[in-house]
């Protein structure tokens, strides 16, 4: 077994799912391009290009079980060409000329980008698997806490009281723009491509345009508009909005791993049986998994570099920048799979601790009621002016440490204008959520009728 | 004047335009704030949450003339925040209450955002601009060009003749799907927030629908479906067309610089009167514009990175990552202004050399027609034996320092089944342009539609 | 003023220092060329290339006041070249021909690289300075704190009992060891050039070496051993020490981010008077600074994939990648600035509390001293079996919602070899922070040692 | 077979050696771990905290041949941490209590980094070795192509005459550098890590230091000055040592890249018998292996994103950076065997034109000596001057469409100064190369010594 994580024995579970992984195996390699050379054949003896029973054994005998794999290691290898070695290996498969019309017509850079668009379409298929499943954990726990009250942390501090259904309510409807935008690429990124070399087609005569429809409906791929193995919109756009995705998990494993520092203690990674947090602090619950979430974010992220710069083909073929796609598709794709399935896990069997969310609103000095308590001042003094108030009344609880609260009620010119019951009422947090949860309310009607639509 | 590129006299139009600069200027920076608060008076007036005449009055003042900007600069640098600078700064400018007013239901992320969409807004129409002039260039070089003979090259060696027009092409039908692109996100990303520091909008109350509504009418914005200072796909999208735009440039600027070689003589960027090249080689023509296409194109996706960190938030507010949008976000649309203006110069101006481009046909041993010739005998003798056919031929050339062309004529395989004439045929380009014409033209078409429909 | 945030009159000094923005900027360029031109001059003259009246009269004239930087700007943008423009400017400085013998000898790579060295040994200068100034507050404080108990925090949870002078001595000793790489580089990237566009120093004849050695020793640089225009390794390496810094940096804003959450409440960036931190939540104090820190270890680290870029020079001379250099070495520079300023404000003026480091021990339910149990008992019982015992009574916590803390205390195995005393002691972290405290007055010691043979 | 490229059966060679992906296997990895504890037993042992005895048998037994790597996978699964699964797998091999003294007094961090750092060595030693035959195979290349003239090219045009040997001798005095930079590297990378997971050394007692001292001895590392699972310079370091050979050989591959062209046909990589260049261009002989060095300086660079951001440490131990290095660390190491091995193929069975690098020469128009002429003519006329003529002169063939060449030969300002025979010697190249053949004889010197020191 390799030492890159993906390729680890022992790692590679934590930076991917083994669904997802035999996507993009060499075995399922080998079958994605048996697929690919066979519609090449297809559509070639649809249009008249080759004898009819050349496609026909060609269907019959290019399937992956019939190609051995040290075979074509030693083909590819001593070709220093993947497909020229493979093209090779298939000729033992034919008794007669049959083998000849393998590859007929088309460019290895064809069969490559479309065996990649196949790939990928199966990965899509995995991935909003994923989503969906992700999708219905958050729609869940959202409703569940649609009401518990938490407190809004900005800058690292308390600024106002909200719902922890919010919270993640707004992740959800971010995974929901994502989930639309993936759906708004497939006809676009999952195209065949069957236009040679130099993008001419020339190998293919003047009807190239039906001979390239035939072979991406025998594929289950849309036709592209123009040639685009120059073109690599395609992969990049996809990989974008995988890595977009990848942010907004990382996003969650944040606010998910501020809620479980030990102070805090307002989310728990599950532990199944057997499990341990630490050789050294044997009873730790860390949240490895959590924290996992957060790397990928990054791992994923940096993948793009390769990605864009994919696109600055020079010239027709340019294997500096090609390579780039080699690297980062398939890893990225793995990747996401790996970040998806931890937060699935996470979200599903996690325990949120709503009571300690609450208590812990009592670290609060009065800070998260002075927005409230300034917009209901502002009716009476000017906003500004009531601004300034309170940051005086700031500045005077450090000086003598003093807490905020008390100040508040002490103070002359609030209590000109609100009484001490106001203030009761204003220093609550419960309150203040009305918004929270009818802004909930309408993500969440808003995701179903995207589910409903789709 | 500063040493960053961006802000040098002596770099800054090597790296952008002034048009664009303007945009993100300190100046229209403070107009679009005041046109942001202004429009959030609006909405509270219409909604009957300050008084109208409050509005009115901050309609009047609130206008960048009215604001000292080394006032501004004191204040901010003082309150350490430069919105609360900004509503201190304000105040002076009214003789009653109704600065009272001023930011009144707003946080300063609404307002920082819905600048930055402002002046995004804006940089998209120049962008537009110069995409449509670089469209323009290049539809009329394809058209020119559409029948030009040139080599493709794939991995910098000769593959197969082409045409001028159909290299050209290809770019142009990149750049019109990207166009496309940025039209599509333009309702999504260009929205206005309006939602309070942590999203619950509660300093609006129960109608923030409607209050948000009419903010974002008054500024031309539309809606957001739902608040969005933590979700920022609304910039990363932007962001990442731009970066896609500018890697289709630099795939431009590579293929331009491959044609500029000494050795090449293609293309020549233009050296208006008094333009130098070089003071210790006087007389060169260096393709520094192409250069500094290519070089944007790094520059560019480099910023990406911080693009997608941003979208990565943790809680409500976070400015270890808020920060990064700061950065990358005029920088990125400056950078892309300056490619874009470099290109429009550089294909308006240059000098495509189509005689030298058919005489370096004569550096090819023959390689270019061995595609074509492969197809010819395959029909006879099988695709794989005619391509192992030439392999062979190929290594006796390299053996014996012969031309594979002489090799070609000369062996008896081949000739059993092409005529010299065939031969001439085959080896010569001009019969191999049809596709790439016919490819061009239909490049051009689904320009033109394009075109037309927006 | 310009919209990038290093030229943005509000924002430049949340990014950047004045004094380092000033030895990056358009003057202090200009002025260093005329110094490195005046080099050349002097080396030439010295060794009997130009009359020595010429390097005289170059030296009397060739200064920043006799330039004028609109016609500068001007004549570069007429010759599309600054250098080419700078020489044309000067000429007209001289009455004689002594203007001719300005650049004589010299590449404009010569004079852009060399005066890039020069301006960054200007800021190594401002660097070791705002270095020394941190190393000592860093210092101060961990004399200061080096038994003050707080929690060792692993994955964001509580590990153990360490103290807040050894947490920070690790800062203090990482930055060492950079201050130290930093002196180690500085004979090697601080190194002058004059070896014409293509390395040969044929406009300088057979003597070339010695005209470089007095060349550079005119300028204070040293003089490098080989011709390094297209070996960028002494721009890149000072660059990766100083994003190492940025990182190092940021790691220490991380962990005062954590102490500085309002839950937490370890540390509070100080408020000046007239400081504002938000203006919706008014009493808020939101660690602006501290966040400022670990953002610009994002920007800054995110600029090196420029610097790796710009040593992949084409040829000779290759602007696709030299002007990363000019993008990234001054903004790398002059971010670090405004990151170095910050910290050493924060740690300066903030306010560590160690009562509440010392409170908040309380949140922690007994696993903090389970690493110092399980050796307790490995004594006895052999580690593994310890930990397995402990494992065991943190699942049985776990289900039984108990406090692990009691479950110590009940559990008959842990009673067969600890009393109710030994566990007393165990669980208090007093007992714990010898090795901290002795590995702190370590860290102490060697950093005053290196600060004597500095 | 994994997906990724370097998991790949197909493509790892592409991309890595197998001696080195050897090192960072996961055989490799259970023994490097198995050292380690093997050596933290020894030091105890040696330092009286655990049974001589139990070293004697820890050594015997956890040997990888003892270790069932799918029990190790599943109980690593099981208790989520590889460490903890691992001294759960061990146990079984003792009969006695001899198992309890695995991983005695050492954190998981301790292991895993010290078991990286071994690695790391080995993969040093594989580095230097496929550096110095690159180094050897470059030397000579120097010297035999020393005097061998051909053209120094900036921004892709010819500048002057220099030679082939000076070209390849800069790159090898930039490798000599690398090489003599990663030497002084090992003492510090080459650090054994014994601190427990807050650093305090807590569970070796107050003789931590004599423990950490024989325990790095015992592995062959050095001791290091300070606790540092939470400063990662060592490995970033490295990396970006790493990263800088990868970019030099980058420039390398881009030089070889323009020789490679088909126009230029100065360089051509080696096709061993069976090779093929394409299956749609059966006779073309495509530069892959030089286009792959290319390709993998922008895979590795584009990697040291997450080395950087490995290093901001967020307490005393961060998962959420910590996997950055467990991704970027085998990989980077493992690309690079791949380059330098490509890179060594590549030169050593690769043919140089000498012949049609002097023919390519005939391409320039007179370009390449007016930097010769200028300074002919600076002694007469002026350095400016001259310049302006020669720019002059350069318009003029422009617009008249003359060769350049002609023109210089007709101008009467230059018949002044310069005879048609003083004309004839400047515009031949032989003339020119005096200091490119001294100045890699300087080359071949500093490697030489470099060489007999090491």
């Amino acid at each position: 077994m390799s030492g890159e994580m993906l390729g680890s024995l022992y790692n590679q579970n934590g930076y991917s799912t083994a669904r997802m992984r035999n996507i993009w195996s060499d075995q399922n390699r080998v079958k994605v391009i048996c697929q690919v050379e066979t519609a090449v054949a297809y559509a070639m003896a649809k249009n008249g290009k080759i004898p009819d029973k050349a496609y026909q054994e060609i269907q019959a005998k290019l399937v992956p079980e019939n190609i051995d794999r040290v075979q074509l290691k030693i083909e590819s290898a001593r070709a220093g060409h993947f497909l020229a070695g493979f093209v090779t290996v298939c000729q033992s498969l034919f008794d007669d000329d049959s083998g000849q019309y393998i590859h007929y017509g088309a460019a290895s850079e064809d069969v490559e980008d479309t065996a990649f668009v196949l790939q990928l379409k199966e990965s899509d298929r995995v991935l909003k698997d994923y989503l969906d499943q992700l999708g219905s954990v958050l729609y869940d726990l959202c409703e569940r806490y649609k009401s518990t009250v938490t407190a809004a942390v900005a800058h690292k501090t308390y600024a106002s009281p909200t719902t922890l259904g919010f919270k993640l309510g707004i992740v959800l409807n971010e995974l929901d723009y994502l989930m639309r935008k993936l759906d708004s690429l497939a006809p676009f990124t999952f195209a065949g491509s069957l236009a040679g070399a130099d993008g001419t087609s020339s190998m293919l005569g003047d009807d190239y345009d039906q001979i390239e429809q035939d072979f991406c409906d025998r594929l289950g791929l849309s036709k592209p508009e123009m040639y685009w193995h120059t073109q690599r919109e395609r992969f990049t756009e996809y990989c974008h909005v995988e890595t977009m995705i990848a942010q907004a998990l990382g996003r969650l494993g944040k606010n998910l791993l501020y809620m479980s520092q030990t102070i805090v203690g307002e989310f728990q990674e599950t532990y199944a049986p057997g499990r341990q947090g630490s050789t050294v602090v044997p009873t730790v619950r860390n949240p490895y998994m959590v924290e996992a979430v957060v790397n990928l974010a990054t791992v994923i992220r940096n993948e793009m570099g390769l990605m864009y710069d994919t696109m600055s083909v020079d010239g027709e073929k340019d294997t500096t920048v090609w390579r780039d796609l080699y690297v980062a598709l398939p890893e990225m794709t793995m990747y996401l799979s790996g970040q998806l399935n931890y937060a699935i896990n996470i979200l599903k069997f996690g325990q949120f601790n709503a009571q300690r969310m609450r208590q812990n609103l009592s670290a609060d000095d009065g800070t998260m009621y002075s927005g409230s308590l300034m917009m209901a001042l502002a009716k009476h003094m000017g906003r500004e002016n009531a601004h300034r108030l309170l940051v005086k009344l700031r500045d005077q609880a450090d000086r003598e440490h003093a807490t905020l609260r008390d100040l508040f009620y002490a103070d002359p010119t609030i209590a000109k204008y609100l009484s001490s019951d106001d203030l009761d009422t204003l220093m609550r947090p419960d309150g203040h959520l009305n918004n929270a949860i009818s802004k909930t309310e309408q993500i969440l009607k808003l995701y179903m009728h995207c589910g409903l639509s789709s």
